[in-house]
């Protein structure tokens, strides 16, 4: 079989290898799909060495059937249509003890911390596998694991039918995020200062604005009869956006920390403290998260195919990583069905 | 009758002047005590001058009894003791509608915005009146509206019983909030740079904690088997404390900002989305807190005796706020009732 593989140094290399037998309360999975993302990004360009244990197989948004049944695994046959939630908790923390194993002090995300699903056969634990309903095509099921951060992001956000949300930042969790807000039942407006993105989101049906052309403060205003937004989403990272999306919620507003911020923002603490908002961090998801991405896709709540921006086969993985990396990409995805001989 | 007055240039002058009889919803109140507060020193230190109007009446935190019942004011009675939640709200704005009136977006914050009760006689709209008990000291009962604060603050912190709370600022408020999260039932270490504060802290049965001295972090990790706390409350208003309250904080643990932050401040966001941590404002009070804050005072459950530093009469309050200033007091009281005749 064949794995697409980070080597250090900014480079992939695809290579051949022979598959693993899957131990016990292990299944083998052959992959259909794998999505690339920011993360992958960052730990191909070097800022996650840390973590990662070279040569390292990358790739955390899957879609594939069950090949192998390993030994004591139950509720599982050959040939199920899966998914896979990356986390692996270790179960004795203080986080996990309080019930949530998903910010586990000691967590695996796998194909970060452990393999991935980069390549054409992939052993994992049978407790990370999600099912996926036999009518949702396996391409666009690739597209769970980012709809569960999503879904996390606003089931954190406490957001309501009805309720207006502001997303900061434009990319593909932002936009997953804008869908699932109006899925819903919130009124959306994304915020976003690349052009290209900013027609593919209203071509997608959002609000857009460009804070560089209007006053963004004026506009929410307007939009929410002067009491200012229920819930802001921070996607974009920017320490500018930060500071920004105070001013942007209502009295007791939400603001969910979505984007990574390597450096301390400043942050508006006087209208935290004079409008009693509330800021929240939201990281990955829980398996009720996951399991609600798989019935928004499978309902075609997502707008799956007009995400998907070109689907490369594992050989052209590194090509796939410049094209994300160009940032004009929502989604890329890999074929690894052919890896899999 | 008396009232002391700040008449700009960081001065308070006590002055002559006829009481007005109240008008039609409003009492006439003989003001007992007013305790003087950081908020009353900004204001005497001109820093909120586009607020105030000259000369300006301040004081905000007291108790006293109901001389005149003006016209069309029911359940009110001369002689009653009360104290009044010094907030006016204009019922109109988006903020009220939502049923936030103490965050009301035209909030008159009265004895700021509109004339307190550093005098002798006071008058004010029947509907700020709080009930007081027989049974409470009038001069303990000064304290209700601090200790409304705290409840608010532990209010919106969630604490509950059993929880480990870090107060960050050992001055009144963290004080009070330190007592309210005790009567609760959690455990509290108050974290105070001051050894005569935290002298006196210890001396009120608090753990203290000298950050100067100590590693903070690791101490709270030990404190609480490796998890983080429950809550941290930030009301030193110091950039490095909020730089460092994220790291005290458990998985999902909430952040409480209190204290007054002119300048936007560095936030660790890193370590809110990765712990996904909650951080929370605190402004003033509901109805619900001051009536909490009363029950308390009137249960013993807050060391009065030992906050209240010094009562001095109307005639010296300059040199009340000269106390106040030298950061060695807690709670400073006005005798107001020599002011009334
Ligand atoms: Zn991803
Ligand atoms: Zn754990
Ligand atoms: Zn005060
Ligand atoms: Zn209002």
């Amino acid at each position: 079989m064949r794995a697409a593989t980070y080597i250090g140094n900014s480079t992939v290399e695809v290579t051949t290898r022979d598959p693993r037998a899957p131990g016990a309360g292990e299944v083998q999975i052959e992959v259909a799909y794998t999505g690339i993302c920011g993360t992958d990004l960052h730990v191909l360009h070097g800022s996650m060495d840390a973590r990662v244990t070279l040569p390292a197989v990358l790739g955390h948004e899957m879609s594939g059937r069950i090949a192998v049944v390993g030994e004591g695994v139950e509720d599982w046959a050959v040939g199920d249509p899966v998914t896979v939630m990356p986390l692996d908790w270790c179960g004795r923390c203080p986080a996990c003890r309080a019930g949530h194993q998903h910010i586990c002090q000691n967590l695996d995300f796998i194909g970060i911390d452990s393999p991935g699903s980069l390549q054409g056969r992939w052993n994992v634990p049978a407790h990370v596998l999600v099912r996926l309903p036999e009518s949702l095509r396996l391409d666009h099921a690739a597209l769970v694991e980012p709809v569960a951060v999503s879904v996390h992001d606003v089931r954190r956000s406490e957001l309501r039918p009805g309720e207006k949300a502001v997303v900061i930042g434009g990319g593909p969790i932002g936009v997953l995020i804008a869908t699932t807000a109006r899925h819903l039942g919130a009124d959306v407006v994304v915020v976003e200062l690349d052009a290209g993105r900013r027609r593919m989101i209203q071509e997608l049906g959002f609000e857009v604005l460009d804070p560089s052309a209007q006053d963004q403060v004026e506009w929410v205003e307007e939009w929410t009869g002067g009491a200012g937004a229920d819930v802001v989403f921070e996607v974009s990272g920017a320490a500018a956006a930060v500071l920004g999306a105070t001013a942007l919620a209502k009295v007791r507003g939400r603001l969910v920390v979505v984007a990574i911020h390597p450096q301390p923002r400043p942050v508006d603490l006087q209208r935290v403290f004079w409008r009693e908002l509330t800021i929240v961090g939201a990281r990955v998801y829980e398996r009720a998260d996951f399991e609600t991405a798989v019935d928004m896709l499978a309902a075609g709540a997502v707008p799956a195919e007009q995400l998907i921006t070109a689907i490369l086969p594992l050989a052209e993985t590194a090509d796939a990583f410049d094209k994300l990396a160009s940032g004009q990409a929502m989604k890329v995805l890999i074929d690894c069905q052919a890896g899999a001989e």
